[in-house]
């Protein structure tokens, strides 16, 4: 079945793969962005590490690879609601996915400005959307990405985004409690709270996709050509572990752990979030549903990825080694941590664990292009507790 | 113990009686207010029962009637963030009482806009205060208003913001799930994730108030002149439901009830609001905890509540009828409703019971002023789905 699919934010990290693999199922896909994540990257000094075309450029390096058009709208949908509304009329997408949003934890902590710079991005956007798709059509389903930092580290069980709670011999089920670790995740949960009520209070279909860490380079569509690379970073700010890790152990620098490195969480790789943004849109919810999936495959604590950093570095020649810093960030080491993920996989998604070819195909390509990178990057310079 | 006390959102039907009582009780009282309630008062074409000077005025009255000084800051918090340093900076209260926020779940419904401008005065005030006071003093202590209606109706106990969940043989002390009733109450829950993320990674200081009904005309402070009279609302948009069912009863108008009236939630007298307030600040919490107490003093059935209202008119000669109508609002009736509130009542709150007397007293005020009311006002007018 081929359907319109919208992309807000698909000028970015997975928006663009994302947008580039329903195009090239056949589906009629569209972007909205307001490219203002490349505007946060030269606030910050940081760059992708593979050379990133402007969306114009990639989009028409995609249709001339591929002769699919990919349609392009331009603008703020946070501080625009006549933009959104457009969109939304104009394109009258079957599925929304909603990753138009400030997606570092770091930048969020620099200061006041950044805090509220990334909650108003965030929420607003948000609320954008759900106007536009009520006035135009609430049968739009809204694929949303929310992140495992909302829950935090809980000394239970994480469970998909509802928890069957028994107390004082009643029963009901409940929104899982969240506990974000950063402003950034803040907003998420605030995203979330908006989007659970617009459901319950106006019967709109939402899909929130709580992700876990992502890593990886390419997709099947990256490497159709240079031209269609998607931004891949190494540093503190915008890059996520493993990849930070990688370059690192490239540079012949020392993974930074921050505190002991006992902190675990979820991780995915690149091709699995697509997997499981189109197993999401194919399976949409039902109307008035807001359904929760847990969206990683596999569970490492920060120490044990480092460890399988070092070990696939030692074969292909690199001497990579391991530091542990003070931790700059508030955070719980030595939790416990069981979070589930099995919504996905009922739906038909396998799992592409993290094995060595993975990490040396990664390390390889990170290696050819070790002279665009900048070491001092590697290094956190946000700390949480600015006292 | 005298302290000085900031009261945010002093010019609201809370704010000034709580910031007159702590002036009474020899406190040093500073007001920080935007006035923008008054202007969105214009915008809906509704007023105040009683009459209500300027800030400046009753400010000024109260100066000449008790002699003492109330500082006022006429800004806004929301969108200055200067704004909001200086006050903290200047006036270094021990405390800050925050109310400043837009109050009405009516109004956050209307439309795209007000629910935005909820959103971001709510929100964004709050993060303006916090890191305000992350910078110059984190010793302060943040009293925050909330409201019972962030929880909805569970089918399990409300307990007072945290609840022990056992679960698959595991347990943990963790945030009580919410299911706010409107945008208004989204936005409020908003503000408690932010408020419990500072206090776990900055070590602030915070009590989360989630207040039910509030009801009552008067304090001691306000009967001592008109001029400080607080703004007694009985529209549909900013009153309360008891003070709009008592102003139906007077115009003898049917008491409108949204549904079958069998929703239940928690109410208090205004009075025993300000008792809170003080109770809360006399006894703060721990640096780095996030204290949530759940202020209301009984509860009530709207149905219940329309026949107390009934009953205590006919007593003055006053022949009420109730009205039940569609319900405009998205809610659930016939739930299980138990909400506990005992641990402001543990610090010494003494409540003051809904009683005929009360309702009487409220009524003859009212009646005198029967012709400034307008009964078209008493009619619900916002619809939450507006499909």
């Amino acid at each position: 079945e081929l359907m319109r699919i919208l992309i807000l934010g698909g000028d970015g990290y997975l928006g663009w793969p994302t947008a580039m693999h329903f195009s090239n199922h056949g589906h009629d896909v569209a972007i909205a962005d307001n490219m203002v994540k490349r505007h946060w990257e030269e606030q910050m000094g940081v760059s992708p590490l593979f050379e990133i075309k402007n969306i114009d450029e990639r989009i028409s390096s995609w249709k001339n690879i591929t002769k699919n058009n990919i349609k392009l709208y331009k603008g703020d949908l946070a501080s625009s609601n006549r933009f959104t509304y457009k969109i939304i009329k104009e394109f009258n997408p079957e599925a929304v996915v909603h990753y138009a949003e400030q997606p570092s934890a770091p930048f969020s902590m620099i200061d006041r400005e950044r805090c509220l710079g990334t909650t108003v991005n965030n929420i607003n956007s948000t609320i954008n959307l759900i106007f536009a798709i009520q006035k135009h059509n609430p049968n739009i389903h809204i694929i949303k990405l929310g992140t495992m930092g909302e829950y935090g580290t809980p000394n239970i069980d994480i469970e998909e985004g509802w928890i069957d709670i028994n107390h004082n011999g009643r029963s009901d089920k409940m929104l899982y409690p969240k506990k974000p670790g950063s402003f950034y995740h803040c907003s998420k949960v605030a995203d979330s709270v908006y989007l659970e009520f617009v459901c319950r209070s106006w019967g709109l279909k939402v899909t929130d996709l709580n992700q876990g860490v992502v890593y990886g380079i390419d997709t099947k569509e990256t490497l159709l050509d240079n031209s269609l690379a998607t931004s891949f970073h190494y540093d503190s700010i915008f890059g996520t572990v493993l990849n930070r890790f990688m370059t690192s152990a490239v540079m012949e620098k020392p993974l930074l752990i921050y505190g002991n490195g006992s902190q675990t969480r979820g991780f995915l790789n690149i091709h699995d979030t697509i997997k499981c943004i189109e197993l999401s849109i194919l399976n949409p919810p039902e109307k008035g549903e807001f359904r929760v999936f847990n969206q990683f495959t596999e569970q490492y604590s920060i120490a044990e990825l480092a460890k399988l950093v070092v070990n696939a570095s030692k074969s292909i020649g690199i001497d990579s080694k391991i530091l542990n810093i003070d931790n700059p960030r508030v955070e719980q080491e030595d939790h416990y941590y069981n979070a589930k993920h099995s919504n996905l996989e009922s739906l038909g998604l396998q799992p592409i664990l993290l094995k060595d070819k993975i990490l040396i195909t990664m390390l390889k390509k990170i290696k050819n292009n070790a002279k665009s990178i900048s070491s001092k990057l590697l290094e956190p310079n946000v700390r949480w507790n600015q006292k």
